[in-house]
């Protein structure tokens, strides 16, 4: 793990860091342990999207530290052909008003194939850092897709945050191997993203501590009360 | 309003008091101002039935005051003969192995009619103690028949957590003439509260500010953690 740049702000210290050819951040506050929430961001995005940054310091600030890296092909990370191409195909999808499901559906998959080894090669290097304490993971859309089957796989991570995204097959095998608590945010009224299947997924997970936080709009109006909750969960969770 | 008894342990105040011909009971922390929670029982139960009482205390260890009233017919007060008779059919219904579906409608209904300016006059003699915030209701089932129609017409209560409750028409009506921030807890595998109708009623709520958590189980199965989030939602919106 390489860290190459840190700076502080508002009690938050954020440090910059790498994993091989991964990409990272690191919020923490300015001193103590801190349990670590593992944040991911959404398709298309990257590791300091604003939204993300905001809810990060919100975490910082209630005593957790925080780490966040780049989806494969995003942010700082270049794009393979087939990424391109995913894209690409998604985009005129989209304005061709035809349904974007079954591309995203399989870039979805293959992001979710590369990220969760990266996840865990990012935890293995976090975790021989002074001060980290339990360790949660947060994130909706894309950063579900990848959290849920990284969660089912890593057991250092006992207790997560998913909701609004696009449910397939491996996603419900993956759902019924988690067991950790968990509060899973469902937008109620989501063209591309329908209710049902999302409670389905939300039924499928094992863990026998779990909330829907149900909410209304789509996945781009979660409400801010929603990163508050996230807080009050984890702090429950997280020994904090 | 009248005070017939008062104790203190753990740093709760508990008084009891009558208005007119109804009994409740107050809980307020030892000093200063609080913003005050009422509570409502489920049917055939009290005022301080003790699933209620351990929330109420949790409330008031958060800085709340909590009042809670016998609804009618219910702990120290009479069933009228109407009451009597809902009641055994009820439990015959049970018993034969029939819906009790009309016959809780029917006399939820008229509990609601008969309990809503009950609360009214409580809140009037609330208000006129020293050191009484801001107003906010919480409570499932029956407490959820009453409170509902009472929100949409005492705009003295400004959030509510609301949930688990056999819905009709009436409730519908009323639940369109709510606009305060709310919670409503659904339970996702109930027998007598199916999750539809109560999906239906979450959306029919003009509230810009509501949430649904939807918990496994029954009623009978909400969580603890619901009683935790209940306290972050009304430190946030009864400006404590």
């Amino acid at each position: 793990m390489q860290f190459s740049a840190e700076t502080s702000a508002n009690g938050v210290i954020e440090r910059e860091f790498s994993v091989g050819d991964v990409p990272g951040v690191l919020w923490s506050p300015t001193s103590g342990s801190a349990p670590l929430i593992l944040m991911g961001h959404p398709g298309g995005l990257h590791k300091k999207t604003p939204a993300l940054v905001a809810r990060a310091h919100h975490f910082v600030s209630n005593g957790f530290a925080v780490a966040s890296i780049d989806s494969p092909g995003h942010g700082d990370r270049p794009r393979s052909e087939q990424d391109e191409a995913w894209v690409a195909s998604m985009l005129a999808a989209r304005a061709a008003g035809q349904s974007i499901v079954p591309i995203v559906t399989e870039y979805n998959m293959s992001l979710s194939e590369r990220a969760v080894p990266e996840w865990q090669a990012t935890i293995d290097a976090l975790e021989k850092l002074p001060d980290v304490g339990p360790i949660g993971y947060c994130g909706m859309t894309l950063a579900t897709a990848i959290g849920i089957p990284l969660t089912a796989v890593d057991s250092r991570i006992t207790a997560a945050v998913f909701g609004g995204v696009l449910v397939y097959d491996a996603l419900f095998e993956a759902a019924r191997q988690v067991t950790v608590p968990l509060q899973f945010i469902l937008p109620l009224h989501d063209d591309e993203l329908p209710r049902d299947p999302g409670l389905a997924l939300f039924e499928a997970f094992a863990s026998p501590a779990k909330t829907l936080h149900a909410t209304p709009g789509n996945h781009f109006k979660v409400p801010w009360s929603e990163t508050e909750d996230s807080t009050h969960f984890f702090i429950r969770h997280l020994n904090l």
